[in-house]
């Protein structure tokens, strides 16, 4: 029998908890495999009437699924007001990222999935790492370089090359060594946890129209080319650079299965655009299963009850194909 | 009887006379007004075996709009081999932009619509301006700095405020008092070509989060959130600096009427990605209603027939009803 998939709560005074508990109501309709929450139990009774257990051991989840939202209890996230986010809730936060990620780890769950946190509210509370991707790479052994952050859709997958830097800082960050890197990484992802035994990379321009040979801009020629060309050689099947507006169209979409991106809205405003409701942040390159909603924790809307459970029902679906697909590479027929 | 509209043919080697005969081809089931090709009547028997008449005079159009696509013979394009663009299909290209735009501005057609050409070429027969919208402006004694390129789709309109400049230059480009012209005269042509009375419009911040209060970037809070605050004192509804990739969902695209974005990509890979097939250039400022389709000449698939109409569909449709607009506008009740 399959392991329970384990999903840390995120911020308790955001829409983690509602987004959990009605991906649990609709487990039957979805046909979604088991998991667990791991994280405060009267957090999640704060915003939703439906049946919650507490969990003693995460090996009871399994059986719990079928009736109620099974929650492992790490800490008491105190008084919830829903939006207004405290420092005790930041503290169960961080201890649900914390535990999940070691239930993982231990294969005492069969992948990870993370609720949205405050990364302000985090590192109110000793979290020095830049967000829950590097905290899982770390607490996995993997160095942050090898890692990939990928948001995949059903019409899309993404990979931004440099993510969290200034847009004046661009430029400087996006290095030969990191397309290689990216790219080689992002092969292996797609081999391992998507079943894709040749993957196909496109890789987009930095400027418009990807320069126009040289005209507005010269990155295409002088850093991104050679790239490309030496990854082919090497037999990676990588195309571009692309001018990035028109590699989103849906017939330019059917060419490749995983976009290259220079920069971070390069990357999540086509992804955003198509799949809001339903993107997947997916961590390639660790030795677990990690997913996530693409989404924060929307404190703005947190607690009305209508906070869209799509993207956590996304997250729980692809951990699970991801899963059986790294079982199947794993071991081999 | 509303004048009909003149399509000036774009680069004869280039996909323009198959769209615009195809475009023909549709006239009854999509509804289209009447409309001419200013061109070459052989540049277009060269790739459509359908009825073409020669046009002595412009005024004759709408009478054989019915049984013939009507050409008005500005230049002899030579011979045409699609996909293989030369210099006398480049200076007929030339001619038909020019005398095309005469014809609109002498109100001798109700509006522009501008098939696709080859930078690269017309440059080689004098054509020293940067594109074919500022062409159109100076025809019209309009200063560049005056007019908008917008682009359209049923679900979303955008307007970049830096257009075709490297991505290294965007930041010390995109300036207050750029952003605030183009603010304006995006609410004029708004009201003037789209009848919207009031015009709510949505500004993109430059860094990725809108900077994320500054962790990620200034530009937000130091150029763009005080020009937005002085626009909106002056009573203009403009919402932002938003995070570029939150912008673009169904629900976020239903809260504004057009997009403000800082550089080319931030606006042209979301319009992109939803509109491939019918997104509609229209320039904002000028004296008369110009659209474009939103694609380049496509040599690489000229000729072969399987270039689509929906985008020169689409122009001529947005011309007309602009230009209901816009006479609505000019001559209120």
């Amino acid at each position: 029998m399959t392991r329970p998939i384990a999903i840390s709560l995120g911020d308790p005074a955001g829409i983690g908890p509602e987004i959990i508990a009605k991906a649990w109501d609709l487990r039957q309709s979805e046909q979604l495999p088991s998991f667990f929450v791991v994280g405060d139990v009267e957090a999640i009774k704060a915003v939703w009437n439906g049946p919650v257990e507490r969990l003693d051991d995460p090996g009871a989840a399994a059986s719990v699924f079928d009736h109620a939202l099974p929650c492992l209890q790490v800490a008491d996230a105190g008084e919830i007001i829903p939006g207004q986010p405290t420092l005790d809730g930041a503290r169960c936060a961080f201890q649900a990222l914390e535990v999940a990620t070691g239930l993982a780890r231990a294969e005492s769950a069969s992948a990870l999935v993370t609720g949205p946190v405050s990364k302000a509210q985090l590192a109110q509370v000793g979290f020095t790492h830049p967000g829950q991707t590097e905290f899982v790479a770390e607490r996995c052994g993997v160095g942050r370089d090898n890692i990939v952050m990928m948001l995949a859709g059903p019409t899309l997958r993404v990979v931004p090359i440099t993510i969290h830097v200034p847009f004046v800082q661009v430029p400087q960050t996006l290095t030969a060594s990191l397309i290689r890197s990216r790219a080689l990484a992002t092969v292996r992802g797609l081999r391992r946890l998507f079943g894709i035994e040749n993957p196909r990379l496109a890789m987009a321009g930095l400027n418009p129209h990807a320069g126009e040979n040289g005209l507005l801009g010269d990155e295409e020629q002088i850093l991104i080319a050679p790239v490309l060309e030496q990854l082919r050689e090497e037999g990676i099947d990588i195309t571009g650079p692309h001018a990035a507006d028109a590699m989103f169209s849906e017939r330019a979409r059917s060419r490749y299965d995983a976009a290259l991106c220079c920069y971070h809205d390069q990357a999540l405003i086509p992804i955003k655009t198509l799949h809001f409701d339903d993107g997947v942040n997916i961590t390639l390159g660790l030795p677990i299963v990690r997913t996530s909603p693409d989404h924060g924790t929307a404190f703005e809307i947190a607690g009305r009850g209508h906070a869209h459970p799509g993207a956590m029902i996304a997250a729980i679906k692809m951990a699970r194909d991801a899963e059986i697909n790294r079982r199947a590479w794993a071991e081999p027929a």
